[in-house]
């Protein structure tokens, strides 16, 4: 499992003073920390960014790819948003992502083929729904396969998020449980294996603890790895997550198989 | 997953010094700490017990059902100890274990009978060796559900024990990736809901630290529950090690559905 930093999001306050101060410098500083330690990617996260969405996405991936070469993920809803992104960037980049809604379908899947990029293709319905089972998770990502394909997308540049419920949800143990069967299992149904990305932190959003909220995360994050998972978005700060994602992919899947490895 | 304490061995000087002084407190005082943790279920681990198994085994199964009604896995490799032990039963037992060695076929797994008790079969060889791949490790399992039929033991008596390696061993890593598929794919495999067990402590055996073994067996445990596992036999005194397992019952497969249950 490669761990993709999620710890660049608009909602934190200070990136939202960096980026109403055009100053890099806090972003520069998270991000070199995140890849301190040992994050494979950076989610960028800048949220739909209203008006000017330009100016803003390209802010934020200039700063990024002055201090580090990792890939990136172009975080955002908004197509303006993603179109400056995916042209700002020099390091690799994943477009995350897209959906069956038809905006998406039109503005964003495109960009995937225009520069030859990886794109994220969420498990939702066109309406933004979650699905609510197994069964209509695969329905939809062969929706989303062959939406790509019609786009001149080959299905091997789409990274399936099967969308990781909030467990605060009044049924999201249960949608987790199904996630975990949607991951291990899509590879055989789609017919090639299929990359899947998912975020961790989505689980314990209102969680009751903090300490609840690692265990579950480090928990779940296990099953994740064990059920085949390929790249994990978490807070690559907190070392408990991070010890406990690197011991699973070691369990789980990966070319490691020394004990003096577990880091 | 139903949590069973391991933590009365005799490989632990204070339960080595009871015996040899027949004083059945420091024994009782450990059994009504792991009661108070929520074990579901004591492991006496007594070892073979040398010369006068039989008094040596009666100590402890009358030390430990005199502080609790809990049901006691009585855990030998000797048939006169065990012998003894279920003899001296009267909460209900679980034999721990036989294997296709032939004394254990011929002088432990009848007592499942005799005793209408469950009985834990061990994935391992007439030699004791233990298989190297999942396939071995069926056939095993299906030799020791064919042994326990002959013997009038019901196959829904046997709870397969696929042997946890220490990931100290050269391939450890690959068995107990191994050991996952089993646990997985043993029920659909025998045809019916074959219950299994698993001993987490095994797996950090001679562990670099501490803080590494813990973080290696939480992740294990989830993989466990995820894969199925019936019965984890654990430090049940390690609330780090508790919670991860209770967490992972939880989003594996078991009936709360409440994210205020988490504990």
């Amino acid at each position: 499992m490669k761990l993709i930093a999620d710890n660049l999001r608009i909602t934190r306050p200070e990136m939202r003073r960096a980026l109403q101060q055009f100053d890099p410098a806090p972003v520069q500083d998270l991000v070199k920390a995140c890849e301190a330690r040992g994050a494979w990617a950076i989610d960028v996260n800048t949220g739909p960014l209203g008006k000017c969405a330009d100016i803003g996405m390209t802010f934020f991936i200039e700063a990024v790819q002055a201090v580090t070469d990792l890939p990136l993920l172009i975080d955002t809803a908004n197509p303006d948003a993603m179109t400056a992104g995916v042209k700002a960037a020099r390091n690799r980049i994943i477009i995350n992502g897209f959906s069956l809604e038809p905006c998406k379908l039109e503005q964003i899947l495109p960009l995937a083929r225009k520069h030859d990029a990886d794109i994220v293709g969420f498990l939702l319905y066109p309406d933004s729904r979650v699905p609510t089972d197994a069964a209509q998770r695969f329905a939809v990502a062969l929706d989303l396969i062959a939406a790509a394909e019609a786009a001149g997308v080959a299905k091997e540049r789409v990274i399936i998020d099967p969308v990781i419920p909030p467990l605060a949800w009044s049924d999201g143990i249960v949608q987790a449980r199904q996630v975990l069967e949607v991951i291990h299992t899509l590879p055989d149904l789609l017919g090639f294996p299929v990359r899947t990305i998912g975020g961790i932190s989505n689980l314990g959003t209102s969680a009751p603890d903090i300490k609840k909220r690692l265990a579950v995360e480090q928990t779940y994050l296990a099953m994740l790895a064990a059920a085949g998972l390929d790249y994990g978005l978490l807070d690559i700060l907190n070392p408990d997550l991070v010890q406990a994602a690197r011991v699973s992919g070691i369990l789980a899947n990966e070319d490691i198989f020394s004990w003096g490895m577990v880091p």
